[in-house]
């Protein structure tokens, strides 16, 4: 007979592009005993969750709900509910989610119109005009924190631009909700997600989504069903919303942990959680070009909640790597797609965005090194 | 500013289909700080928590894996990644989650053939096979444990049936993996799914699911694409194979919980298992029928895990379950679809299948019945 023995992980210190290190408070939430998935208690307890999460979006939006799958679902989610086969869904193409953005998009029939840039840069909203111009889209879908690049995507003009061709706007906001500004009302943008294991220091395993006006009547105009049963949101926001209809049972234990991650962003409140992480992103800044680094994503639109510094000349990186999860129980990661080998992937991300986590991580850096 | 408390829910005792009671460990493992989900000590532990789910499935397939997301998320995957569009399913139609199989089948683009039989009663193998010469199906689903019914479908017999025209049997283990016996390779089940929150008493948030290699030849020999990404299992089985390629980020906690809730399954040893909710099952089915209550389902295929007593005349059925909730801690459900308002559903799963717990609510249902 095989032995099981108890569980017994190390104490990472997780510093890579998520998950990040879990508030303990987080957990303890997380182990508290289950009620029912309609219990009243647990319906009151969604409806916080609801009216959190339109805060850390910063939006009114009704349909405003933690999608019971990780990031990755959520994305699905956003792209399944508004897309009918035939439809155009042109895509910003600028790093390795907006590939997924594609791949998804084109198992629902759209015919995908990519918007191709460097890994890194960002788009303008003259861009993606021009792109419209030569053919409108039903959806434009951009990354706001490209979680593969390290860069942010400023979304001034850009919900303008779309609207005007008559699209709805869709962001992803994996890497930014809750580290940096998401302003969905603000920017008029219809449909997000994000994944709760990064800035909202969460463990994985729920996907915040928020479905504006515009886009909830897309949903209701549909001709055809959504063609995927576990993300169809014409039968999900029956559950979230009055008539509280079963569709599937609710990750409970996952939406008590989330619950309380955004109780811990309320608590600090947005514009002090940005600062934080804006602060300890210049720290790593500094000090990695100290040690001679070149970050990857120039400044201006450089994400502070995931820095890509290139690896040096002449460094194994994947040696590095190991030997800060081995000596130094830190997690960094390497590069994605075409920055593999390339680039460190260093996440300051809620919990984790803290001082003593960049003055360790640099000073481990400076060892493995030796500089 | 609103004010958000300490998450503070009741002590509930959990009798109704699913969540069960989570045992104490599985909720302290849960607590367990986060490691990454690429970290060779969560690669350690997939391949535990795969090991332990082949032990429940009782199946040496390799592709037995956590699907992230609920049960249904799993049902979702066991057809959509077995479908293409055209192909015939044959889906046995005996209560809600047959109804939810047809419902997600045919988005997918199966032509479905439906095998009806009343809310309750389960298919003998000649039935299939009379269905089947009438139209050879591409996949044959069947529910195994029927959570809206409480009646338990035999399986002798019926792979033969399944494939001697050609087919691939499928079945739905939700309400029975970890409860009764549900033994994939001695039966020649090809794909099987379950959720965790049952007998597995582990909280919802991931769905077991086991795949054959009749099976996954035909995954093989797709022409499309699986019309789903977050659930395509030619990427997943990637991620949980030696590859290790990313595709989403696991939820961590949860499995952590799911090895958990699987160690003590492993502990106590499948046969206990069963022969302790069968115990207990038959303790509550006699204090129902001394209460002068009647089970829905005749004896021959009653489930341990879920007993459905017929809601007695002149009773408010909703009122008893509210009166359980409020003042006992007791939660039990109603009926759903054609049995709503007409039987409660009452589990005894997992941690929740306790002599206590008999003992305790048919002494709080004496009480609220007045007999």
């Amino acid at each position: 007979m095989t032995t099981y023995t108890d569980l017994n992980t190390s104490a990472r210190i997780l510093l890579g592009p998520g998950p990040s290190t879990v508030h303990p408070r987080v957990l303890r939430a997380m182990a508290q005993p289950l009620v029912g998935h309609l219990d009243p208690q647990f319906l009151a307890l969604m409806n916080e969750v609801q009216e959190l999460l339109r805060y850390v979006f910063q939006t009114g939006n009704e349909l405003t709900i933690p999608v019971s799958g990780t990031g990755s679902a959520a994305m699905e989610a956003a792209l399944c509910n508004f897309i009918e086969p035939g439809d155009v869904v042109l895509i910003g193409v600028n790093g390795y989610f907006g590939e997924r953005l594609c791949d998804m998009a084109v198992r629902y029939g759209a015919e995908v119109q990519r918007l191709e840039k460097a890994w890194g840069d960002v788009f303008e909203p003259e861009e993606v005009e021009a792109a419209l111009r030569r053919q409108p889209a039903k959806l434009v879908a951009l990354v706001h924190a490209e979680t593969s690049t390290g860069a942010l995507q400023p979304m001034e003009g850009m919900a303008e631009v779309v609207h005007r061709y008559g699209g709805l706007l869709l962001i992803d906001c994996v890497t930014s909700l809750g580290g940096v500004p998401v302003e969905i009302d603000a920017w008029d943008v219809d449909i997000a997600y994000s994944g709760t294991q990064k800035c909202l220091s969460c463990p994985p395993g729920l996907g915040p989504l928020t479905v504006g006006e515009r886009a909830r009547e897309m949903l209701r105009k549909r001709k055809s069903r959504v063609a995927n049963w576990y993300l169809d949101l014409t039968m999900i926001e029956k559950y979230w919303g009055d008539a509280r209809t079963y569709h599937h049972t609710a990750p409970i234990s996952m939406n008590y942990a989330l619950r309380e991650a955004l109780r811990l962003v309320y608590e600090e409140g947005l514009e002090a959680r940005f600062r934080r992480h804006r602060r300890h992103a210049e720290m790593l800044w500094a000090g990695l070009e100290e040690l001679g680094l070149q970050m990857h994503v120039p400044l201006a639109h450089r994400l502070p909640t995931l820095t890509t510094p290139r690896v040096p000349a002449g460094v194994d990186e994947v040696a590095v790597r190991k030997r800060l999860l081995n000596e130094y129980n830190i997690e960094i990661a390497g590069g994605l797609g075409v920055l593999a080998g390339k680039v460190w992937r260093i996440g300051l991300m809620g919990y984790s965005s803290r001082q003593e986590n960049v003055t360790l991580l640099l000073a481990a850096l400076r060892e493995l090194l030796g500089r």
